[in-house]
Parts: C-alpha cells; structure tokens; sequence
C-alpha cells in the first residue's frame, strides 16, 4: 500500500527546530514533502504575495525528504506546493511547529494558520501545531506521542472539506492529555511604546498582552493551555456570522 | 450632541480613489480620522508587524480631516490609531473602499477586511466596504448612498462583540438593492505561470481564478455581487466549528 503524502509548512521558516520536529515525526508515518518559508513569517496573517514573483530553491537539510524553501509567504508555500511540487494530492497537511501559541485571537494572526487554512482551501485536511513558548529553544519531545496520535486519527478519520485543526501544547513535560475546545474571546491589550530616533522623530514598538475575555469558562483553548492540557480547536475559513443574518434582514429590508 | 467619531481605514493606501470617496461620504455623518497604509498593502492577511518599528506621519490630502499614513499593515494601521490617535473610542471603524472585491474566500486574504477585523476584535463596530472592480478608475458614486444608510443604520443599532460587516457592491450604475448573505464557499484554482530570469533560474507568478463551489444558491455574496446586488455578510473571527467538536470528542476520548 502506498505510504501518506504529507505536506509540512510552518512560519517560523525552514531552518526552524520545530518544524524538524514535526519532519521527524511525519517521517514515520508517510512520505514527507516540505515547502516552508526561507525566512521568518510570523504574524504574517494570510498574506499572499501578489506584486512579486515567487523563488523556490530545493533543500537538503532534512535527509531523505523532499524539501523546499519559498520567497514567499506560508500561505505562497501552500499554493506553490499543491500546484508545482506535490506529484499528487496529499493525504493530509501540517504546519508547524510554531515557536509560540496560536491559541484564541492569535489564530487570525499566525502565519503558521494561514500555511493550514490555504491547504484546507484547496481540499488537503490539515492541522496546525504550536507550542506555549517562544524561544528558539524550546523543548517540542513532550509534543511528539500526541502529534502522532492526531495525525494518524486524522488519516483515519479525514475532516470533510471546511474544516481544520489547530493544535496548541502547554509548555511542560507533563501534558496531561488532549482536550477538544472552542477557540477563547480574548484580545490583546496593545500599548505602542513611544520612542524618539536619532534625528528626534517619533517611531513606535508595538507592545501587548492577551487578556482572557472569559477566563471563567474551562471549554476553551487559552484554559486548556493555561492548565497544562493540549487543546484542539475544530477551525472553519467561513466567517459567516449566521446569527445575525434573520437580524440584519430586519434591519434593512 | 457630540458627533460620531468616525475611524476610516484602507489597504490600498491613503492616496487610493476609493478611500477619498469614504472620507468624502463619512464627513456627513461624523467626525473623521484616517489611519492608512503609506503604500498598497493589498492581500496582507491579518499580518502585522512584530519585527520592526511603526512609523506615523501627518497627512493634509484630505480637507478638514485628521489624517495619518502609517509604514504597517491595515491591521497595525488600526491598533496605533486606536491606541495612539483616536481622542476617544470611535463609535464606528469603516474600511476601504476596497479596488476589488472581498466576497467569498478573499474575506482571508484581505487586507481591507483586516483593518476592519482588527477593530472589532478592539471592541469598535466595524465594516469593510469593497467593490467589484480591480482599477485605479473604478468608479464608487454608485456605491455612495447604501454606504451612508449601511453606516447611519449601524451607528443607530450598534453591532455586538464578534460581529462585523463585509459589504461588495457590484461593478454597475444600476445596483439593485442590498441583500445580507453569507460568505460563498470559493476557492482559487491557481495555476503558476513559471519563467526563466536572465540567468536562467526559474520564477513563479501567481494567478488564479475564483471556482464558486455552489453556484446555484443565490443566499450567498458571491451570487448577490454577480447579480448586481450588493451584499452585507455578518462576519466573525470566532473560527471554531461548533459543529465538529462532539465529532472530534468521540475520535480522541
């Protein structure tokens, strides 16, 4: 039987220690293909880059995997690797793992994201990982038996098309296990800090912390984070706020 | 009576036809500050920028209007006017209007639709505006009077937290009437077009064309903007798929 093709990204760049992680791992599972950033995205959100051309140069730093590294955007990763380099469709798509959570709100800012939801777009199920720690040090073994679990459900189990995952790991050794969640209102609490250059004219560092805007209820990402439980977070790309639709009507018909 | 204050901002930049026509029409109704892009910031995704400093210089090419060009994204273009600009919380963010429309799935790839994400995540009603022509000469008269009832209608019945608008117009004198809709699952068939540079390396452009995957419903944006409608989707950034999570509880407990 054919092995799984999979398809790896991250935002973080290819010579990033999370993304070989999670290379590791998908190498005893399937056949592994990556097209990751040649330099850092983060918070990239879901650009795409459409005023310039896009480079892809092979790779030889993981061995015995097919590997590519793109000018552009995580997202620019995903079309260029559906389209020129996969010789067929994948069976799944991961992306990751991030340097950093991209739990609650930072979903919509994480390049990492952006990377899963365009695989997902164009009909690769796909999930997203993330780690609760920024460095470039970070210690991603304690993700490794919950990353296989998640994806070998997954190849067992595919998400039908509009739905993804996205995965977040507290940063401990002791994860106590995986917990199915909603993603957490929260919103950071930006405050610009205020400095002058040296010819006296204003410039600005964008600074800011996630407040929890429901740091009561225990269903959510940011909680199952928080207490030292992996969170996955069934993710859609349709925005529709279909609530309001029966409102809005009233409002303006 | 204090006037509504008024927070406009744009991706393709504060010299871009369509965002005069905003200011234009927002200045009847309420007091206006501008805080855009310092060059064309199209399909920014929610990007923002963490790496480097963020510049913000005063800007005179809109008569009686506080008006700032700032060196970010759309997004970033928000978070200092709301933290560093703004007098007091506006009562409405208004965004664009978008040279191109923003239907469908580039609700993901927008910038102009993350300006307008990123206030209602800051707790500022907010709606992205965007029409369906790509050209520097769109012509957006025919878009003013539903811009002036969608805005005074939503100043009089503000938008709870989490709910946004994202409204299209057609490309046509003869707008038909608003319809509200949800967001048209579409995607991009992309297709590279790969060339050869002077010293024989390759490239790729990206170009794609819209696949309306449900052509035949006529309760979405994409079909209300074909049909010379404009269209009002409710839109949200709570991506959690309710609908899958007792789905996944079952796969991994």
């Amino acid at each position: 039987m054919q092995k799984p093709l999979i398809l790896i990204s991250n935002d973080d760049g290819i010579t990033a220690p999370g993304l070989r992680v999670l290379v590791e791992e998908m190498k005893l599972i399937g056949e592994v293909i990556v097209v990751a950033p040649d330099k850092p995205q983060s918070a990239m959100g879901h650009a795409i880059t459409v005023t310039l051309p896009l480079r892809l140069k092979e790779s030889f730093i993981f061995e015995g995997v097919k590997a590519y590294e793109c000018s552009g955007t995580p997202a620019d990763c995903v079309k260029l690797a559906l389209d020129k380099v996969c010789p067929r469709t994948p069976n799944i798509m991961v992306s990751g793992i991030n340097h950093g959570p991209n739990y609650s709100i930072n979903v919509i800012y994480s390049g990492t994201m952006s990377a899963a939801v365009e695989a997902a777009i164009d009909g690769v199920q796909s999930i997203g990982f993330s780690l609760n720690d920024y460095g470039s040090n970070a210690n991603f073994e304690y993700c490794r038996p919950f990353i296989n679990q998640i994806v070998n459900t997954m190849l067992n189990n595919p998400l039908p098309y509009g739905t993804l995952l996205n995965v977040n790991f507290p940063n401990t050794e002791n994860i106590k296990g995986l917990k199915i969640c909603r993603q957490a209102s929260a919103k950071y609490a930006e405050s610009f800090d205020e400095r002058n250059d040296p010819n006296d004219r204003k410039y600005y560092w964008m600074t800011g912390v996630l407040i929890n805007l429901e740091p009561d209820h225990n269903d959510t990402d940011l909680w199952a984070v928080d207490n030292d439980y992996a969170s996955i977070v069934p993710t859609k790309f349709d925005l529709t706020s279909n609530g309001f639709i029966q409102h809005l009507k009233h409002l303006f018909v």
